[in-house]
């Protein structure tokens, strides 16, 4: 047969070939939902399509909607918000980058993809809230004000990234924040149309968003072949520096975060929030230090204890942040936080996982979720302490519930949404042995090694 | 006996118990100072009761004697500070954590301690400062000065901290702190009381009264078992870069530290001392390199050299930042100061080790002791020089002279004293092989194996 | 002889002694060069002399030519050039210092002769750029944006140092560092002169210069003795970590960098050189890890691509900060430079290395050379595009081109002179086997055993 190659029959050969491959894709699109699978799945057909697709998509509605801010600001607005753009950013991209560092084998993929999808999800986020809240006509203005909003709702992304870490893959990791970063501004649009929330506060609901949407995620995903804990889910001396670094940063620029959306001209409530972050976090790193020695049986601290539950004072004192306090309360406040999330990892994370099978990578539920809790009942009762009429209060309380309740209700439907589709074998998972591996993800040509 | 347990019996037996547990105690209290430890001390004795009551006391004195400042501020002013506070911010956790975190097995120690106790001394400055300086009708207002203020006062204890570190417990560094946060404010208040010493320069005092109190503590609390270099402590390749890190911090953020006190109005004074600090920072820089390896008999490069000696220039500038100067003179006291801390890290500190069992883990005497001393020779020599009539200059010597003797007098006595208690082995120190060793207080459940 | 020892002999002697020494220096200068070095060499003798030397020279320059600024100027702008400086500072001395520390055995020296290079740079660009541009009435004003300046021209020679880090010892990098900043000045100096460039334009051509400099340099430099790879050129785990967050500084604060030299009143401006730097980086980051997991066989990701590339839209957004165009357009540029910095990394570095014996360690000419010149591309089409008269546009061509080739003549120029010179064998280069090691310049005398 190969004696006679005749071009017409070569051509022909060709066009059957052509079709054959077309069958073999087909096919493979229908029955890779059915299938598991069997080898170290490569990121080449899937990553580079979809964010080359995402970003062709970004760069044609940026096209037609946005551009920058023509208005005259005024000298000094312009330099204040840089300054706290320029800390929130570090904290985006280098405090949540190292936070999760700390798996032994999994830096660079935690850092990495947390960089990836920071930078996507800001310019997503950029683009949704335009789109929901600022358009005049027909175009989105971008400021230093959008930027850092932006910033925030990429922030309650990485939030629930941190749930199901080490446990997904790229892809994964991408889909899961553009839809909770959807979710979240269309959270913060229902709060603002229905309720009339502030944005700052409405914002500042990202911790119990992001860690309620996360854990549903994570609690979806979970898998058989996963156990309650990885042999590959440790902690590494060294790679614990760098994820202390990364905590350090988070906790020293959280007044910065707590204060950006705050306008500048405001300065007493702003001297506030700076004030009560900076003290609560004060408060929330003595106590989960004295938690942690005291809960441990040979009276050691836990290095993961301190590294997350530090940073609780600055989440609860965030969602509190428009409650106007004194100092002695967020000293109060942060250390509530610091021992609440401290106790959350000592006893409610392995209860979780083992009872439950909710598996949550970065403990996001105890740095997050549950001082942002705190956070939400401390402003309530602050709000009822300080109001002398009995009918507001009741009033407000109900109002407050009610933007708990909705909050909660859309993190945890989206969650379970999108726990779901992750499932699909499509987006192929990491094999359970290739979890929290670096070695699935990275080309390490050169590697030293370690001697 | 156990046949017959009757209610009563039981209660009888458990009052029994309980005066029975009580004798312990009190015989335990009464003893203890005169046993050494003989197993590995458990933190849980001691560290949370001590940080929950020294809380406890700051929320109560909070409570009663703290607000935030009410009288509108100019918005300019409050950018300018609070974009400072955050650099200094950066200093006191990050760069002060880290630069101790050089010896390889005491990384997480240093760092975390570091941060508990900044923590708790920012707190407890910001009511001594508030309690010594500036009460209006019985309330203390908390303003970003104050806050830069407190966080200065914690700088001097953290320095202190850094001469006995490894060889105490986080019970003995939160004594330490306290005492020499104490201790400095009230040497801050006698200069500003009897010889009206602007805040701006008896705070910059903080490197000779910090190393110096630090020096004389550990002087005294030298014990027997120690060997002069003991076996952990080494340096080791990689926590040698995290030492960099937080040592580069410090470097980059010296001019804001410098600079921070200075009143924002006067820009021709605030021009001068960052550039100073910058000029003489570079300067000090490039001698520690330069006699680093002009003193070394293989001709190379100390790491500890240029981690520490790049900073005597910044240590130099900043107590003479009062005094206005050239560029070129900031540039030759850098030199100076980057040659002298070099040399006292090549012989003064081994000699000071053998010869008088005064060992100083960070070498703060090197790094802040000496270089302060040549930036206070320095600020003498410029006034005298810049002054026409000999009859000021010898009073200005004279006075010059004063600051000095009463600030190193209050540090060592103090100090002195803080050692003798400190020697108390009521507070349970390390054992001597447990010395410069994470394990004796982390827990490291999930730990990876060094591979 | 040795019998009868009259003093007037041993005078005799000594005389004799010394003009032995006399005519073994003399022989050694002469045959130095002729001579390859047998043994490791030890930076005492020419790093320590030539250091004082500089810093002498600097001194007495100093001395004569440099104040501070005494115009007294607004409050706003103060506060405002302060924290970019700061910002460009962190890039400078801690951005740049980490990303060349992925090299295995050669952290050390990476971070900390950038320390000291760019320590030396800043004071001696700091002259030159006040001799060429700002004298008044023969002297030289210190101020905060001079400050930045001197931050910008050290910057060009630092990333010139990357092409040849690892095969050279500290004094080769301290005489490459002060030639590259004396030309960039110079060449700076040239297109304001005689074509009118703006500052902030032509200090923005640092990438090309700096990149082209330091390639021609690496090839004039490259010697037999080199493979094209080093046994040791490798990149550790936890190494590669430091160096991402180097990276993660460098990239963060690139908005600062490029928006420092647009003067604060200039709103629109400085908005959109904030804006399109900000959005181009998030463009490269997300085109480095696509590109690099497209181009992989494996479809993985290299993490030395996604260190390295995803500044590339820095760099591209830097050149064309001038010119102002639209959101999306800045995205674009980001991800075509992400891209063509990825196949450099990819494709023409290997290539260049082994057809031309071009080595160039920190591949400078992937990240800066290249998206520099698509940057200097960019800006051209965007004038031109803007423009509506033909004539105007064609004349803008012609002087553009001018600008570029006018810089590359220069920067390629002097970059194989400086080769030339630094080949000469007295700089005692580093021996071919001790070549990118820590251990040729540093003493670790207490250094742990890594177990």
């Amino acid at each position: 047969m190969e004696a006679d190659p005749s071009p017409l029959f070569h051509k022909k050969k060709k066009h059957t070939q052509f079709f054959q491959h077309l069958k073999t894709l087909v096919l493979l699109l229908i029955t890779a939902p059915l299938m598991a699978p069997q080898y170290a799945p490569s990121l080449r057909a899937l990553l580079p399509p979809l964010a080359c697709l995402l970003e062709m998509l970004l760069i044609l509605l940026f096209t037609f909607c946005i551009q920058y801010e023509e208005t005259e600001v005024k000298n000094h607005s312009f330099t204040y918000i840089y300054a706290e753009l320029q800390d929130v950013n570090v904290m985006v991209f280098l405090g949540f980058g190292f936070l999760c560092a700390f798996l032994t084998r999994y830096s660079f993929s935690s850092m990495g993809f947390n960089l990836l999808v920071a930078s996507l999800a800001v310019q997503w986020a950029l683009l949704m809230n335009g789109l929901l809240f600022s358009t005049s006509n027909g175009k989105i203005s971008i400021s230093m004000r959008s930027l850092s909003e932006a910033q925030m709702f990429a922030v309650s992304g990485l939030i629930s990234m941190g749930a199901v870490l080490g446990k997904t893959n790229p892809i994964h990791l991408l889909l899961l924040a553009l839809i909770e970063v959807t979710g979240f501004i269309v959270n913060t649009w229902i709060l603002w149309s229905f309720l009339m929330v502030q944005t700052v506060d409405s914002i500042m609901l990202l911790h119990i968003f992001g860690a309620s949407f996360g854990a549903t995620t994570s609690w979806v995903l979970q898998r058989e072949g996963l156990q309650p804990r990885h042999s590959k889910e440790k902690l590494h001396h060294k790679t614990g520096l760098f994820s202390m670094m990364g905590v350090l940063f988070l906790w020293m620029f959280w007044p910065s975060f707590n204060s950006a959306l705050i306008d500048h001209t405001l300065h007493a409530k702003k001297l506030n929030a700076i004030g009560n972050t900076y003290l609560s976090l004060a408060g929330s790193a003595v106590s989960a230090f004295v938690f942690s020695a005291l809960t441990s049986p040979k009276g050691k601290i836990n290095m993961v204890h301190t590294q997350s539950s530090i940073l609780a004072g600055g989440v609860a004192m965030g969602v509190a942040v428009s409650a106007r306090c004194m100092p002695w309360v967020a000293i109060t406040i942060g250390i509530l936080a610091g021992l609440i999330s401290t106790l959350g990892f000592r006893y409610l994370k392995p209860y979780l996982q083992v009872n439950f099978g909710c598996h949550d990578t970065c403990g996001v539920l105890n740095v997050h979720g549950l001082p942002g809790t705190l956070g939400w009942l401390a402003y309530l009762l602050l709000q009822v302490s300080q109001s002398a009429d009995p009918t507001a209060s009741l009033r407000f309380a109900v109002y407050h519930v009610c933007i708990l309740l909705i909050t909660l209700g859309l993190s945890m439907g989206l969650g379970a949404i999108t726990g779901f589709l992750l499932k699909w074998p499509i987006w192929r998972p990491p094999q359970d042995r290739k979890c929290f591996d670096d070695q699935a993800f990275w080309e390490f040509p050169h590697l030293a090694v370690h001697k």
